[in-house]
């Protein structure tokens, strides 16, 4: 078996008021001049913004602004960022934001350290051999981006959605205020819900062997998100729910989920979510959530008794003893808690009806043109690959 | 509430043939010149000593040994440390071994950067602005140091036994190979169990709030330890209970089981225990499982859920309602199974016969002298303490 890792150098402070750690942890870093990159209008409207930037300005350290960060983040905005970290020689950056806007960051600092193009990273043209000193102030707890290793980024042209990863990116430190993220509108939470859910459940079903401390600690991660997911969709400013939720987005995306066990992760739904969401420009909770419960019905037959076990221990769903029934009791659960939460949980759920030319369109982005297979759980090629967006459609 | 914070920096390696990435990791580090600290004769019986300052001097980069830890850490060893650390300009410290041997290197990193005695740092004459670098090859899974940010000393004149504990100590990496745990005795072998679960146990019972993740997440990694504790016992070269537990103890003590919670931990429990094994040199592990069950009945009236939530997530007790009662029941089946494993349950398992001034002088000294109190679940003053000593001779 392979040799596995567990690198997480970020430091996480989590609570009331942490983004107020923000200038101790600049200064940690000698940071002296820092662009402060974000996306949405809401820390703007209330006033988080202005209140960091006048902290840091305080402190003597210098900014630079730069918004308008969307989801799916544009290759495009991250261009104008190396541009101004260059020409301002700017040290440091910092997100204000959620997965995009710690996305866009990792985008500008790789680009920052390299001569040529940005998106070489995305293509697979280069690998980054360096990052720029990276921190965030979250305000949403979904991508977990804020520990991960990994970056998503959106070519504007052709709607090519990549990723890289490299432990350069891990950021210097992620401070999480469970508040910022009561504003949250109901259908981002749920999104946010299902997609740290699959960060865990991505790690979960593999081919090959699991480590079984691994297993217990990715059950009660979901558990927890199974328990406290709904009570913030009812109960937005729920404190208690919040923390929980926010801790386990940072948790369920640094590799802990994963550790010990034989591959990565399978990533299958990622990544045909990644096409979807390129196309479409869905939300990637919500991609994810539309094409689940279709890929786990189309490749539970490896190995049925993972599928029981999964629904035993996260919706504690009792075992029949007969395999195939568990597993799909198991696939029905999850997508009935999907469902609740308001997801989609097919593609035509979003109102697209996916033409025929589409599906082989998607199919083929997937394999990057013929280039790879995706999965680990089943190695899915182009035809199994269009073979669940049909189904799912 | 106070703000959580969760910093692990250290690189985690865990497998078959782990402590091969050793010249990967000093190189990455800048390392030229190693101080290859260790304890044991077993890593030259097994030839792992050898092997590795092969593999270094091979790399270009120098080496220096010091062995000669012993359980409980000596301060003379550790100023020895210093003392070659600073003639020869060594610029990264290597462990090999466990807790101790990383304790030993902890004390050596603080006290090389340090003009004064190490032993200041213990004794809280003065605190640590600064540290060495530190990497580790584990050959024993039990204090989890490889990850935390703590280190345990004892002073050879008065038998003191004293922790510091700061982030600058934090390892840049550890290398973790389950094999050679498997040539571990017995007795050693169930101290660790002991002690692994103690670290999370620790921050389990504590006065006021704690996570939900973070109670999910303890009680899932107690769990494994329930299971495979006793596999490693029986069965020593069974890779899958040495991998479940090696890891266990590097997240017990990593800060992760008691993240977001409102006290940092109780730790009366080691404190009392460094006394016991300050005067008597008993195994860390057993002596916290000689104190433990007469700790848990004398504190348990300030919260009985909790004792009983633990008997039903840990042991899978049935709760009967009567939380007096399922506490009871909880401490009485940890108990029978720290007792399952070999370990004492009371100090007089030991073959120790306490006299009257050994538990007033076991009082004093863990009160400091009067200076401070034990525990966060129940405050512990110095009457309160002698008390448990009493009940648990």
């Amino acid at each position: 078996m392979a040799i596995a890792s567990y690198y997480t150098p970020t430091h996480v402070l989590m609570g009331k008021g942490a983004y107020k750690e923000v200038v101790n942890e600049l200064k940690k870093q000698n940071a002296t001049k820092v662009l402060i990159h974000y996306g949405s209008d809401r820390i703007k409207k209330n006033g988080l913004l202005d209140e960091v930037v006048s902290l840091i300005e305080e402190s003597g350290i210098k900014t630079f602004t730069l918004g308008g960060v969307v989801p799916n983040p544009r290759v495009s905005l991250v261009r104008k960022g190396v541009e101004l970290v260059k020409k301002e020689n700017i040290d440091f950056i910092l997100a204000i934001g959620g997965g995009s806007v710690i996305d866009s960051c990792k985008a500008i600092g790789y680009g920052s350290l390299y001569d040529g193009d940005v998106w070489d990273f995305y293509s697979q043209k280069a690998t980054p051999t360096a990052c720029m000193s990276i921190g965030c102030i979250l305000t949403m707890a979904a991508a977990g981006s804020e520990m991960s290793d990994s970056s998503v980024i959106t070519n504007d042209e052709g709607g090519l959605k990549r990723g890289c990863n490299t432990d350069y990116c891990r950021l210097k430190f992620a401070l999480l205020d469970p508040e910022y993220t009561y504003s949250l509108p109901k259908y981002q939470t749920a999104c946010a819900v299902v997609d740290i859910m699959m960060h865990t459940i991505e790690r979960f079903f593999i081919k090959g062997t699991t480590l079984a401390f691994t297993d217990n600690m990715a059950t009660a991660l979901l558990r927890t998100m199974v328990k406290f997911g709904p009570i913030a969709l009812t109960d937005p400013t729920n404190y208690e729910a919040r923390e929980n939720i926010m801790w386990a987005s940072s948790v369920s995306h640094n590799g802990f989920t994963g550790f010990g066990n034989s591959w990565r992760g399978d990533w299958a739904c990622h990544q045909m979510e990644h096409e979807l969401s390129g196309m479409f420009d869905v939300a990637h909770g919500a991609g994810l959530s539309a094409i689940w419960s279709t890929w786990a019905r189309y490749v539970y037959k490896e190995n049925p008794k993972r599928f029981a076990f999964f629904g035993h221990e996260v919706f504690g769903l009792e075992l029949t003893g007969d395999d195939d029934k568990d597993a799909n009791a198991a696939i029905d659960k999850t997508e009935e808690f999907f469902k609740s939460l308001g997801m989609p949980i097919r593609i035509s759920d979003f109102g697209i009806t996916l033409t025929d030319d589409q599906l082989e369109e998607l199919a083929t982005k997937a394999t990057f043109y013929g280039k790879r297979t995706l999965g680990s759980f089943m190695t899915l090629d182009h035809d199994r690959i269009k073979d669940i967006y049909t189904l799912a459609r």
